[in-house]
């Protein structure tokens, strides 16, 4: 089995593309990473992600740990073959899920105790339970067990969490042992001061990890002040190991972030939206349950080559949205999948010919041009 | 532009199998066809309802009258364009979801009006306006507009609904005209009466169709009332003619109505059932919430071909149909579909090697074995 190793092939400023090479096979960097909560990419086959051109997926540890459970993930083969996607997983920690949707917590040094928000049943979450539940469900890429706070917050108190969090990546690391094949990534916190930040990151390269990423970040301090910590953040940790920007974002976000040397993202919002009847283009959001569309024959995006720009009018994802037919769901989530993953590889052909900064302004032009005219 | 035409190939005592030739493809005959409701087969992408084995999909005109409403769908190219199908569709007349669906219902000589169950908006049906919206669908197959009457009901009753029915049929004969390429079906009506299902047949066939339906069925008489009227009533129909049961059923049904010389069945069943949790095997019906699913690796139905079973654990399926997540709908809806196109496939070629008997026998020895044994 070969190893798990990050190969850095061009770099246009502070952004970077390159390739991650696991046993599983290889992702193209800058990636985003579809979430497969539990067990699924919403409304999609796996099939159908990877015809999109993930290399990659996202699984939650809080969501799989509560439903089917880690030891039946195990059980039936890992989380790979239970959810029919051979290719690369990265699991998250719980860290972040268990603060945002568990009740009940009670966060103490050795860990977070909480209640499940499906059927109320007690549990506890440690660096050690994490890292032996992203063990159980066989991901490639495991992330160690930190505390996110909200932002804004106080200094003190994002401080002390990350230096909390600080203590539990030495306990994941431990934990995880030495699994060739699979990497471990530590999670940099320190909210938006630089100084925290720079901690933070002697902290974790301390430790030594195969991947760094961002983290506590996207969690409410806006985008300005998000681009205002990547502007330093990413310079502290190690340029031979990937980076990766945690729960980001929207196209623009994850622009913004590739020009500052961010290197993975994962984010919701491509599948999310696309259950909503949501759809992101080049040419920026477009509702499609707006009555604007209901006799438009024309595709969502002309130049789009996903099933649903393809085959189907605005008029028809307009009738099926309305209609809550599953097809809506289907449709647009497939497009908001296909568009995240063409802007990346936009972006690393970019990055590849030294052209990001006319990339980057093509892409925002495009935007400002705002959808089509009604007809 | 070729005609629409029939070809018998084969019996086996009253059971047939032949082609249905139409402009868009050939319709291998018995069929069964999924329903798209209202521009989609609920859960599944047209080229993967092809990929069942579907020949022909079912629209509902009460549906697309109301939403998108049949001038919409007629300005953005016909219903073939507008969902993405482009072989046959049959429409139904709207009149038997009128009187299941509408509320306000008013039927009089001239036809029904009701109220929208969407909006409450008023609206007729007639022969001529279903005529009218079927040929804005661009409908390969068109259904007269008929009353279908709830069973059990008073005898009198059942034939003066047929006798309008019979009205309407000739109405529908004379809107529809000379559609080269496109086919009227007539329905019989009758309830369980052996004289006025003769009666109707008679009255049908000096209007001259180009298919006969037998209607007024699967609503409520139970299956043996059914198999009872099927032993007579296909008979009095045209043997050069494709004879289509209305509404039918689960797959015992189907088989059972094949044997007694139906060559065409449409039903919601195994696309509502995909969405429920509900499987149907060759060991019959298995449902997937149950506990007893949540550990077992092994696949729904070891011998079938469709995704959900080659690719997935009974534990997922039951993970994921638990969890409610949409990929439970895809997955089984994908596998009731390719179960019933196997199974038409199976009954149109034992008909074709005039062993029948030995097939139906089979199939339902294998159902009386029920599920495989919980691990």
């Amino acid at each position: 089995m070969s190893r798990f190793s990050f190969t850095l092939n061009a770099t246009d400023g502070a952004a970077r593309s390159g390739v991650i090479h696991t046993p599983r096979g290889a992702i193209r960097t800058p990636a985003f990473m579809p979430v497969g909560t539990a067990g699924t990419v919403k409304a999609m086959m796996p099939e159908s992600v990877r015809a999109t051109g993930a290399d990659i997926l996202l699984g939650n540890t809080y969501h799989l740990m509560l439903r089917p459970t880690a030891e039946r993930v195990h059980a039936l083969g890992g989380l790979h073959r239970f959810m029919n996607w051979d290719r690369p997983i990265l699991t998250d920690s719980g860290g972040f899920q268990v603060m945002s949707l568990a009740s009940l917590r009670k966060l103490s040094e050795e860990g977070v105790r909480f209640s499940s928000h499906i059927d109320g049943s007690k549990h506890m979450l440690t660096p050690e339970r994490s890292i032996e539940i992203q063990r159980l469900l066989g991901s490639d890429i495991v992330m160690c067990f930190d505390e996110c706070p909200a932002l804004p917050a106080d200094e003190k108190a994002v401080a002390e969490s990350m230096r909390l969090s600080m203590r539990w990546a030495r306990r994941s690391k431990e934990a995880f042992g030495d699994r060739p094949g699979h990497a471990l990534f530590g999670i940099m916190q320190g909210g938006v001061t630089r100084d925290l930040r720079e901690e933070s990151a002697k902290a974790l390269i301390e430790i030594g990890f195969d991947g760094y990423a961002v983290g506590g970040l996207a969690v409410g301090e806006g985008q300005e002040a998000m681009f205002g910590v990547l502007d330093y953040a990413p310079g502290f940790l190690p340029q031979d190991k990937p980076r990766y920007l945690m729960g980001v974002g929207k196209p623009d976000d994850i622009v913004g972030a590739v020009q500052r040397g961010i290197d993975m993202m994962d984010c919701v919002l491509p599948s999310r939206s696309g259950r909503t009847g949501q759809a992101w283009t080049r040419r920026g959001a477009v509702n499609l349950r707006n009555a604007r569309h209901k006799d438009d024959p024309r595709p969502l995006d002309a130049a789009c080559t996903c099933p649903a720009c393809r085959n189907y009018s605005r008029a028809y994802l307009h009738h099926v949205v309305r209609a809550d037919e599953i097809i809506g769901s289907m449709l647009l989530t497939w497009h908001n999948l296909h568009y995240y993953q063409e802007l990346m590889q936009g972006l690393r052909d970019a990055i590849s010919a030294g052209t990001l900064d006319a990339f980057v302004a093509q892409f925002h032009a495009q935007r400002a041009e705002g959808d089509i005219e009604p007809l």
